[in-house]
């Protein structure tokens, strides 16, 4: 699975590639016995149980917000926890391929420092003390390798941690895994040539979204408290919830990006965002108050100074619903999902009204035209320099590598019509009354390998810099139920693809997830929301 | 000289502004006798004593904070506030050509209708109860025409006021006035082909800067309490410093510039901004508590939900002189400003240390390359499609229009290399221990007409999106003191150039102002500080 779109032929990048995995290898085996799972078996979520002792599963199936209270009170230590997850993460790796590499031993050394100091002070570093997180690898990390999935990149190392993981640091987090993403960070599926391709935990014949593909396979795993990714089109939420877990997009310039490594930067017609995976909304809360809590904008010039503010969430609020983009509508376990957490929200009393999509049509547009704004050229430049292969999905992807920038004039246009439509969303959400809008997060469940293609039901929230958090329904894709409509009459050519590539039996297990969204800002009460909602719907 | 540098012959455009032009003209006379000045008088900021009542010349010449106090206290109507202003402005007008239209008719209807609300109820509507306010003509004005400057659009009207409009009416704010800007918006004076040339009431042979040119002569005439300009590169800042009052430009996405009509939108490298100037900085204060307690987010989706914050500021901070910009150095008249100010800063017990500027060669060329990616297209487009002449000094800044626009990737080069610039000015601030940076705004105090050319004093502000605030220091140029120094060694092409075109008598009684700035989204921390400073220094 590692190497099968590797060109094992091509001796000039290869011998870099090969270093660098033998060194970044060693870290994830020997704290767990090799894994002995059958090729063929699909789910893999519980094959921890197997490894790990009542303790070690324990404090792995915990929430975050649990653990951090548990160490704080001297119930555990760090050393503790931090030994569950790594070989929880090492258990997780050998099934999913999830991680880029482990940093056991400086986080136990960390792990022990942090101990030590509230043994003798009785006082945590702050809100995080002793607590493990993960970072998808493009997140500069001193005295290590940064390659951002490029094969050119494989011996380069950055002079400093990245702003966030400092500050993360700073507030007692232990950094103590690194994850997988994709050739070009712009695809949602995990594969490049460096370390391969990583997949679904609940189905490993399908992907686990990308690009944060390695933090949704491992919170999927639970092999990690906290992950740590990038969101410029969906990156976080399609790996958060094609592997079941909780994943936000925050308001941009929020979260500093200073040390997330890519070509060409400087595009911000579209801002990334860098945040977290969870496995409870809870744990996002957590980590948006403890990170918002160490005031990032005085280290980093380009963000909003804006703390966390306290949510003034009615008790019930009222939800647009979005069914589908009008483009491509979802395939069956996903209009299930949708209907199912609607029924259950009108039970419990919330409000819940229709929410029409808007220029879905020319969002993705809009969203390639803006990422691919030089035509590719940035990308095409770091991928030639080393002369590795192109590997499907991106070699999809690369049909937007034109290698003809777009002109200045052409950004701008952009500029106006996106905060033109900015402007229309919010008036349709005063208009209808509505607080938030409950959406798909994409068309299906997780997609089949190389199959994972349309992405407005994320790009769209993007584009209008809207925060938007996945939570699992707690339902699963079952071939019994979610079957195919032998009548059903596709509304558009991608409507049609989509639909004629659903089969029910091939997605069987995966996660059936869904988005909610709020006003531009409001990301504290979009986790409040999600903390409301998805226990009712999972209910 | 209103029509020295039009083009008569040209009568495809014409009789459209003549029209235009004869409808608006008539509302700027008819409250006062024609004013009778000799036309080589140059000072004429005393001409409004000969024609105003005592209690008229009282209210012209207080704070918008004492005004509003006592239209709430009852001691004051709105409608005598708004006769004073609108007498006051005609009379301005006459004198330096200043306003595009009076809004008197309309003014007084509302003025009445806020008397009588507060007469029946006892209440105000908000906390702008009963005050005139003028605007920049490009801020949308629903009902009138708005032609940002250009012959083309001398019939357009925008639908609905700008949002910033809306919320200073909705706050109890009367529009009163429309005032003047240069053809293109461009430019650091104020001149176009349809209402003419704005000249300096301080000397009338000097400009009274630009863009918001009619505003700063406005505000140095006292002719309108608050006046709203916009800033993308000094447009506030330079008139209301050459004028003799306070400006601001605001840190980006605070106030809405929905409804600031240009050409060419959706340029973000540099975010414009639309702010106060005024002749207090109680009143940019009384101004921003106004209008950011009226949460302009929820009206407009690209504004940062940041409500007016109290400014933690010690009682002694510590202050960075940029005593130049390292390329053109400063006059003798704003040299011995910034003297005279820090003398009096230390003796009142101020920290100062000095600030070295950095990149100040590179910032206007990013400005530039920013503000004209598209190669000054949009401008072409409109001034070319009525024809009408480009007047100077849009015939100097005509240089940048090339029609040759850069592409994207260039584009994203400038946003990183932004990014990083500002990312080096906060180290700079926090290893100098630097609260504020005291700079000059300008070369010279006010230039000659044609001659405002060098830029970057307030320019690079823009590019760091730091809120900036021109203030006056109470003195003004002397050519008895302000001698030229025949040994002067000049640093660099552009300051032997501005050195020897500097003439002492030429500028005689133009004030001489100073600038202060802050870290990014600290707008109130600057406000406030020169609310500390200023006195100090005029004292």
């Amino acid at each position: 699975m590692l190497t099968e779109d590797l060109d094992l032929y091509n001796s000039t990048w290869l011998p870099k590639v090969e270093a660098y995995r033998a060194k970044t290898g060693a870290t994830l085996k020997g704290l767990v016995p090799e894994v002995d799972v059958a090729e063929d078996t699909l789910d893999v979520t519980t094959v921890p149980n197997s490894y790990l002792s009542k303790e070690e599963l324990e404090i792995t199936t915990s929430t975050a917000t649990k653990l951090v209270e548990d160490i704080a009170a001297g119930k555990l230590t760090s050393e503790e926890v931090v030994r569950a997850f790594a070989k929880r993460a090492q258990i997780a790796h050998q099934v999913v391929n999830c991680c880029a590499e482990l940093l056991f031993d400086e986080a136990i050394i960390r792990a022990k420092e942090l101990d030590s100091y509230f043994k003798s002070t009785g006082k945590t570093v702050g809100p995080l003390h002793g607590l493990p997180i993960s970072t998808k690898e493009h997140i500069a990390t001193k005295g290590h390798i940064t390659h951002a999935s490029y094969a050119a990149w494989v011996e380069h190392e950055e002079p400093e941690d990245a702003i966030t993981l400092q500050i993360l640091k700073a507030a007692g987090a232990v950094h103590f895994a690194r994850t997988n993403e994709p050739l070009s960070l712009m695809v949602g599926e995990t594969e490049n040539n460096i370390h391969g391709r990583t997949v679904n935990p609940y189905n490993r014949k399908l992907t686990c979204g990308g690009s944060s593909g390695g933090e949704g396979a491992l919170i999927g795993m639970r092999g990690t408290p906290i992950g740590i990714g990038t969101d410029i089109g969906g990156s976080i939420r399609i790996p958060a919830a094609f592997c079941g877990g909780y994943g936000i997009k925050m308001t941009s310039l929020r979260m500093s990006l200073v040390g997330s490594i890519l070509p060409g930067p400087g595009q911000e017609t579209i801002i990334c965002t860098m945040a977290p995976l969870t496995n409870s909304p809870l744990d996002t809360e957590l980590y948006l108050k403890a990170y918002l809590g160490a005031k990032p904008w005085e280290l980093d010039a380009s963000l909003v100074p804006l703390p966390w503010r306290e949510p003034d969430l009615s008790e019930k609020f009222t939800i647009g619903i979005m069914y589908d983009d009008g483009v491509v509508k979802t395939l069956p376990p996903i209009t299930r999902g949708i209907k199912y957490a609607e029924d259950k929200l009108k039970r419990a009393g919330f409000t819940v009204v229709p929410f029409p999509p808007i220029g879905t049509t020319e969002i993705p547009k809009m969203a390639y035209a803006s990422w691919f704004a030089d035509g590719g050229k940035a990308q095409l430049e770091v991928i030639g320099k080393s002369g590795e292969p192109y590997i499907i999905p991106l070699k999809k992807a690369k049909a937007a590598f034109t290698g003809q920038s777009i002109d200045a004039a052409a950004v701008w246009e952009i500029n106006d019509a996106r905060d033109k439509l900015r402007q229309v969303y919010k008036a349709q959400m005063k208009s209808l009354g509505v607080d938030f809008v409950l959406c798909p997060m994409y068309p299906g469940p997780a997609a089949p390998i190389h199959e994972m293609l349309y992405g407005t039901y994320t790009i769209m929230w993007n584009v209008l810099d809207m925060p938007a958090m996945v939570f699992p329904t707690g339902l699963k894709a079952d071939p019994e139920i979610d079957i195919k409509d032998p009548e059903y009459s596709p509304i558009s050519p991608p409507d049609a693809s989509e639909y004629e590539r659903y089969n029910p039996e091939t997605v069987k297990g995966a996660p059936i997830p869904l988005q909610l969204v709020g006003p531009r800002y409001m990301d504290e009460w979009v986790v409040r929301a999600v903390q409301k909602i998805a226990p009712v719907v999972q209910g």
